[in-house]
């Protein structure tokens, strides 16, 4: 999943997860310092340079990119402890890393999150009251940027209204988990069994 | 979307429609002979013979397959006449019908409806008590048939359970209705727009 800061990927996610099932969230590993209510191990996994460079030197990353400085990253390994157990996973990453991941993993399935507009990110993050001016603009480069590469993307669920937004993540959840593609011998098997 | 006879495509569809906004159910052409209570232009339009060779030899059906005797189309005219107003178009189809769709129309998404087993499918055509046994036994032959084919489709619901099957039928529906390669240059312009 990928969209802007501010698009509400985390409101949807957090509405959507418990009619789901089994899916694993996967938690960022980032260089970036913990902010006041972050807690580690749930927002991300947070890490020093050395142990981040040590991360990426075992090759032990799907994805990784910079952001203002500091680094950002999925561990692959829980990534797919969650996968061979059986689990969807669940990927909150940026234009450069989904790139990547799409590149180790082509069968990933690719969702984009955008904004009404690009006009109405901006309301939305200043309404936040969060960020300073400078940063406020550096994120709405970056939606621009994101958006211009949306054809890249499996599904584009624009977040106008949030319950529209939630029963559309929901509904490109479940229908990736009826592809027929997907479907065991032991499970054709069982279809054609006829006593 | 296609399925065995008994499977429930038919009661899928009626409890699944009513919630997915505009969607044209496509009226299948058949010379097999109208059974008490059904209506022409409603369950199917019945043709003599020499008319549905008409539309054949004018290459005006999208689809079309013989089954113990009788022949069924698809009508391509009311097809594109819906997806030109920008609805979705459902068609019902067999196998052979299906595949002859996939090739004429490479964007048409593919349904698999499929029994929990062929056994369970025997069940339900016996409790439906309309058909003989030699009919019984012609249609299982034919549903073992679609079920060795069903990697070719896109998705694959098991109606194991009503409920989950129409949740089912309308996330792919749904899903489907929100890939980002159908975003058009206008949408793209207003997800860019700054003002």
């Amino acid at each position: 999943m990928t969209g802007a800061s501010g698009v509400g990927k985390g409101t949807i996610r957090h509405a959507a997860i418990p009619d789901l099932g089994e899916i694993h969230y996967s938690i960022s590993a980032t260089t970036r310092l913990r902010r006041e209510g972050e807690v580690d191990g749930v927002d991300y996994h947070f890490l020093d340079r050395s142990a981040f460079r040590a991360l990426l030197e075992r090759d032990a990353l799907l994805e990784h990119a910079e952001y203002v400085g500091d680094y950002y990253g999925t561990p692959a390994a829980p990534v797919d402890a969650a996968l061979s157990a059986g689990h969807d996973v669940l990927l909150e990453i940026e234009l450069e890393g989904a790139r990547q991941v799409r590149e180790k993993r082509p069968e990933a399935v690719m969702l984009f999150i955008a904004p009404p507009s690009v006009a109405e990110l901006e309301r939305r993050l200043r309404g936040r009251g969060t960020d300073g001016e400078a940063k406020i603009q550096r994120r709405l480069e970056r939606a621009r940027k994101e958006l211009r590469a949306v054809r890249e993307f499996d599904y584009l669920i624009v977040n106008d209204s949030l319950d529209a937004a939630v029963t559309a993540f929901k509904a490109v959840v479940r229908a990736e988990r009826l592809r027929a593609s997907r479907l065991g011998d032991e499970a054709e098997a069982a279809l054609l069994r006829a006593t």
